[in-house]
């Protein structure tokens, strides 16, 4: 589609070769208000994005150029889709070059420097920087995004149960220390490394629960749903791995601590939220309806005979999870329209 | 494999067309005590089990009989893997000729005739013999399962939750308002009709759940667990569909009443039961790992910082879930080795 | 995204139900020329597109309409993605208001009447626009596509083996005694209906040829391909299916006359082709590649010890094959730049 | 199942990590007259098997053992389940001890040197060894296998081709040139490595071809067609991907000379193979059919308008195509029934 006259920006991937980095290339080379200049990758520098995934055959030629040899000037924005502690290392450097920084992963989630270091397992370098990071999620940060320098895009388990429990939160609605997520996510989560594990000969007509000991992402919930509760909760968050590649649902149960009006609650709550679909009661999201699209879709069920209220979200891990939330964020950043890019319908 | 000089039984399988009356041969076909006499179908009548399922090929000449052309002479057990109602309408006549009846579907599993009537939506025409069925769960019934004449198998969903739930409830460790189970079932367990919903470009890479306003098998969890705990009890049982075959996991969850040692409990529960594998701490069991065999793998987690314990099981929907375990009962009844015909590995 | 001030078209689907129809509103929901005025559907009259097809509550309100209740007037253009026999009794009347007919089904894709009527068991009611319909394959009948009143689209498999082979049969490089074309489809090829030979349980792990006495497309390819070759030829069509829900490849065998540059002759053929991809000597073309895009991507093998050609060839049977490709006709019908609407990546 | 007081067999498995080697243990786990002494890995010296594949937990406590541990005391046979070279290595100590080797690996299918040396890359240490070995495929080689020392069973690949081709050629019906075997594996036969090109995100709904240039099952294929076509001949030898786990489809094109009774001679000619299974003319063989059985089903096809025949070939790759008949041979070394330890059914 013709990219029209308005606003351009600049963008560099740094990490562009595992699945969320891949994910903003096609989601930015098809946005009308982009330009990838900078696609960054230390291993596998002047090779053809094409040559490691097919589908960029379409996107036009892009190469890998290793991070000492980038040229910054007239970047506007680099998105990091690396592992936890690449982007820490080169946020301030950036930052001062007027670049804006939009992080995909796990080093700036955290504000609490103890936290985080307890679960990497690492110390924390930019500790400043954490305390102006800004939480990526629109849907709970939308004026700070506009106004970061450095945005945390949240983790895709994360993005799933903030949006599911945010309206019971937010009106203390339920009892906080019955709050189960059990969390379901397709395989691309775990990144495209040779894993033995996630071998398609593994995972196919393969289920099973993982991390049930504690997984990265329960503090990164923890901390948001104790800030939408505004005091402290204990919570089971239980991830478990799907026979697919991309999709997350999120099934979440909370005791309420009176009869509510749940449905209409949520419907309220995300009337004007271009990203999040509440559906009718008693139907089912699938996560295939939101595959490679940015759209949570939440439903509430009222299971009989119980006073607890069930949450049901989907979203793909890949988009609302990851990378199209990133440019979500983008937008926001740039004062385009906060869908631009984005308006992609999932495959039937 | 040979099959030894003793004991020889002789089968009838009614509804041998769907997917649990196919695992009926495949297990019965390989059993070393069994011959199948019989496989009945009314709309297959004349046409070979073969051409139905090419893996049965392999079984030898099986032809499917219609009811009313069935010579009853001889057999020993009728298993009914029919949909609801069918079993109803033949249990007393066999009876009365002195074959036992091994039931899969639900027409005898809850004793509450208004409750069966009320779920199943229409009237219940043996009330008296619903009395006298035993409810087909070995680790639950073994004793009176083996002095039967009318078995009712549990479904598949129930198995897996009231193992999961057995030690704890008839110890009363855990407050029984907090009793959540999150169950992801592979699609087989719909049955082999022609549902679009079950096509392959429906389920394939999708996850969702169903049934969220009561699903068939709530009840009869219900009914079992208040059994174990001898109290009413309300819980959450809610279904979701994996996109493969075979394969039901289980995650239950409870809030203890107070800190107890639930790993030693299972493994002592279990210890003797040869169809229940109790898992070290920490580990994950995985649908796989049973598909197609009789076993049910447990493995206990605790969530940290949390009072709840959760509990993992998996099983074969269509083994240990339904034609396994009913074999399991025959070999019971017929006072044979209990793993009789029921020792197969799962594939890697 | 915005759509342009520009050509306005507005569109009405005929037999939106099924995958080829809800590909093709996902495909013209979003092309920035067109807008949906109609989807017409007999059996769900009323309904909304979205209690059909989730996905779908990202377009907008799209609600079926009776084929008797349309209101016809403004229609620029009605795509057929119905069963065979439809089209042919709506097209007459359909070209008498000036309306543009771009048929998917079969209807219009044989010159040779009793062909057509042997193959699909019926009689054709339509054979003088017969002899006007426009075979839809724009890499080789661009010209009398723009100028088309009725276009018939390939068939899925058609249009893999005719791109596959163009280039040796119009320059006569190939023994046509040796033409075999191995092919294998997802599983949407089948249809959107509740076959049992269909449904996940059936398809997942398993592999099969089918119809290998004769499938309907193979005389809707040998017409083309003896109009390419000029003459008359025999050859073997093998359909296969896979265990996927999208993508056809096609393993094309030759042998040549001579030996002959094939790889420069075919990255000649294609250089101006949009949508037609030329891959290195040596490289595989993946079916996942053009998921849910535009593309046929093609590559030359040279087998080991060989005077054969191998062509691989990868397509969306949904896209390319069906839903896609009929976009670009129009595109051309309306003089539209051919790629609008269609410029889609694949997910990686 | 009781193991009968007969002749019972001790044997040893090199190489039990990998699939093939899984596969292995249980299908000798089940068998009545084996009993598995060691299980031989250098790299899980000391672990258990079960914590590697969790379906062992059924099998037995099984723990690796480093090779220089190993205890060779009253071990009958030892099956090679390695990457080529390993096997080489070890053959003439273990013969000298009077241990039977059947070596699943490359290592001795090849009977030409030179060849050997080019499609592996290095030297073969064991060329006298090469002439002793028996190619062990039980339908060509019957005899020769119940005298051999060292058996090595065919690739997966060539099982079912050489299967496929073998009644034509050893009765000179097809023209040799024309021969075009277009072959289809699921993706264990890439074995149970870190490869990224293997995970499922990278499998699933995806299809390709791969190795188009030349595949090491090739020269082993043309070897043994050469050898029942008592000529040479050149053949086309092209295998693709299947997303899924196991299973091999060949589907084989060749000419006929004359017209001719190819499905009777089938029929005969495979009337005794207790693992050959010639369908009725028309049908399709389903890859799942015999998934985890060691049978290989065979339907021929007549396409239309053609004086090709159409072979298709389906058999489990791990089983068939690799340990299962590796059993078959070591059931016809030990002199036992063929089919011991070989009666699973597939799951429907």
């Amino acid at each position: 589609m013709a990219k029209p006259m308005s606003k351009q920006i600049n963008a560099a991937i740094y990490g562009a070769t595992g699945y969320g980095g891949i994910e903003l290339i096609r989601i930015l080379s098809q946005h009308p208000n982009v330009t990838i200049k900078q696609v960054i990758s230390r291993s596998e520098d002047g090779q053809k994005v094409a040559d490691i995934y097919q589908n960029a055959r379409d996107v036009g030629e892009l190469v890998f150029t290793a991070p000492d040899k980038v040229n910054w000037d007239g970047i506007d924005v680099c998105f990091f889709a690396t592992p936890h502690t690449v982007a820490m290392s080169h946020v301030a450097e950036l930052l001062s070059k007027g670049i804006k920084v939009i992080d995909l992963s796990a080093d700036f989630r955290l504000q609490d420097v103890p936290t985080w270091e307890k679960w990497y397992n690492t110390s924390h370098s930019e500790t400043e920087l954490l305390k102006e990071a800004v939480y990526g999620l629109p849907e709970l940060n939308r004026q700070q995004i506009k106004n970061a320098r450095l945005i945390a895009c949240p983790g895709c388990y994360p993005t799933s149960v903030i949006l599911g429990l945010m309206p019971l939160l937010t009106n203390n609605l339920v009892d906080e220390s019955t709050i189960i997520a059990d969390v379901k996510s397709g395989v691309s989560g775990a990144g495209r490394s040779g894993k033995i594990d996630m071998l398609f000969a593994e995972r196919t007509e393969n289920f099973s629960a993982y991390a049930s000991g504690g997984h990265r992402h329960y503090p990164e919930i923890k901390a948001q749903l104790e800030g939408l509760a505004q005091r402290s909760l204990d919570f089971i968050f239980m991830p478990h791995l799907l026979p697919m590649t991309r999709g997350i649902h999120a099934t979440i149960y909370a005791k309420l601590k009176a009869p509510s009006d749940v449905q209409s609650l949520y419907e309220q709550t995300y009337a004007n939220e271009p990203f999040v679909d509440v559906m009718a009661s008693g139907q089912h999201p699938q996560t295939k309806s939101v595959r490679g699209t940015n759209m949570a879709r939440i439903a509430i069920a009222n299971p009989p005979d119980s006073d607890y209220v069930t949450i049901l979200v989907v979203e793909d891990n890949l988009t609302k999870g990851a990378s199209g939330q990133a440019v979500q964020c983008m937008n926001l950043l740039f004062d385009l329209p906060e869908t631009s890019g984005l308006t992609t319908i999932a495959l039937a």
